[in-house]
């Protein structure tokens, strides 16, 4: 096999390779990876099935695996305790042991879910990833993140646990609904402003053909846009410090999120909205940045909804309750120049809602 | 604060320091290990919380902390997704952050089911383990495996998950229902069988005081037993191969728990009745090994039932469901001398059965 396009450095040497190949290569490419062929769990959705599950299913077989299926019903609600005991349950009854991987084959939803199943099944099993979906491709796949929901907030249960490896198959990106690429356009703006020079570049050279999914653009963007989250991951695998500047825009999108109700916005939407907010408060911090010229980066993100029906008051006190809260300060991620972001938590409760207002007015 | 009585060796450089200090003891030591004052998660049972919560909470309260208390009733079946799900609820309720440490005050079960809880919240929250029990000092508080039970077996949801501190109050052991002391005092043996030389001649001399629960005794043998735990884990985090040895005669153990249901035998008399069988399989295979001798150190834990009312052949069975075996292989912990323990994966269904037999005639 061929080497990784990407490396994800870790901790104590160890690494993630991440390929982007067909899924039929996934059978060889864990054979690379050192995992023992034998019995293997696919954790996929309905949607990712019809179209997936036939072909990997046959091609682990020919390489030797016997391949057990656990389909669950499409979107965020699987990501709660129910859908987690179903995994549990059949990959339990089906004799598992610490050697059988789980396969993630879907989108950020069954990636989170199934990478935390096996992050807990017997302390642990070998986990691969193979992200569908455009957000899953560039983000959620990468960096160990795992989860499910609470009734209190998103991805409160969970555990860091990285995949043994990532196999991406760009052609699965041509069956994704229109509003799930646009959640994944949303994170690749928002890499191309904490950390992508480049990628910044070609955003703005090449978005008509990135919208229109033309497959040599699509390619070179999604290499790059995951190339960015590698290299933040590799700097700081558990979100100690550098990480956090993956939440670029997340605080207030969170927020609108919480208003809005889940399921009004995508993430996606919602993200890009957040990213316009901190955009104008990273711009009263630091004048010199170029507001417009990103904002208008973020603005070809295609957003559905305004934010107008939601009061600023309402937007600021719905931020209180963002997870990335440590202790009792708000911390936002910001940008001093394109490229360059940071952390901090002296932002006034001014500054906040300039940026709700600055989305509000547009 | 005093240095730690014993120190483990993680990956990356950390550690995790053992004191052996009473439980008021214990906001100073969160303060020495870096845990930032504020809002802490107490998790106990009724029975331990009757005996140790008031003086807990009082010490937390002095020492600057606010700590909720959470309690569940005593007993094994709580390691389960009923009672996992309450801790989360009532945590994350109380707006918890990421700083916000959770402390283990109790047994194996609490230990396990609490640490489990911290593995999970936020990815991960700070854990005290504050064991009360015999089998938690000397064992299950230390080395990070957290957990819970599934329908299919014990333990098969968990993460390995290091706590920041471990505190042991000694004191707690005088209150420890006789069963309970017993199945510590089975540990005890085995770690005196695999590693310990001086905590073997200490059992051997000083039975009946330890028995008694002298005090000077139960302390110099607490301290011996852990460091061997200490020794192990230290060399052999997340149980690749070496860290096995812990489990001497637990493959038996968890086969004869199962065959005659969870609760007939403690967990601590199931591991001395397969310290006996697999101390046979050992001699089978090193003849040299002193049988007799090491036999009657096993023999000393009171153990209330014989095992002859189950069939060679059903415990023989109820091996192959264990998850210690990689593959389809029955691996095994053996001694090849006193002190000297091993993995192996050679050894034959007719040893099995002599071992099982030994027991069965005795």
């Amino acid at each position: 096999m061929p080497a990784p396009d990407l490396r994800v450095q870790l901790s104590e040497g160890r690494t993630c390779p991440i390929y982007f190949a067909p899924l039929t290569d996934v059978p060889p490419l864990m054979e690379t990876e050192g995992l023992s062929r034998g019995r293997c769990v696919v954790v996929t959705d309905e949607h990712v099935a019809e179209h997936y599950l036939a072909s990997l299913t046959k091609a682990l077989e020919l390489g030797g695996w016997s391949p057990l299926a656990i389909t669950l019903p499409a979107g965020e609600q699987i990501k709660s305790p129910g859908p987690l005991q179903r995994i549990y349950d059949t990959a339990l009854r089906a004799r598992i042991d610490r050697t059988t991987p789980i396969l993630a084959l879907g989108g950020g939803v069954i990636g989170d879910l199934a990478g935390y199943a096996a992050a807990t099944l017997l302390r642990g099993l070998p986990l691969v990833q193979l992200p569908t979906s455009l957000i899953a491709q560039v983000d959620s796949a990468i960096g160990g993140k795992t989860g499910i929901n609470h009734t209190t907030g998103k991805n409160l249960i969970g555990a860091f646990y990285q995949p043994r490896l990532i196999c991406a198959d760009l052609s699965s990106l041509a069956t994704l609904p229109e509003l799930e690429w646009t959640s994944g356009l949303a994170e690749i703006v928002k890499h191309a402003l904490i950390a992508g020079e480049t990628l910044r570049v070609d955003l703005e050279r090449n978005w008509t053909q990135l919208l229109a999914r033309e497959a040599a653009v699509v390619q070179t963007i999604v290499h790059k846009a995951a190339a960015v989250k590698v290299g933040v991951v590799s700097e700081d695998e558990r979100e100690a410090s550098r990480r956090m500047i993956l939440n670029f825009g997340h605080t207030f999108g969170h927020a609108l999120e919480r208003v809005a109700g889940y399921g009004h916005f995508t993430h996606g939407e919602a993200v890009a909205l957040g990213m316009r907010a901190a955009l104008k408060v990273s711009h009263l911090v630091h004048p010199d940045l170029p507001l417009h010229s990103l904002d208008r980066l973020v603005q070809q993100v295609p957003i559905r909804h305004s934010i107008s029906d939601f009061p600023i008051n309402t937007l600021m006190n719905a931020m209180r309750y963002d997870k990335k809260t440590a202790g009792e300060v708000l911390r936002l991620i910001l940008l001093k120049r394109p490229g360059e972001a940071y952390v901090t938590g002296a932002v006034t409760a001014d500054q906040v809602a300039a940026g709700w207002a600055f989305v509000h007015g547009a």
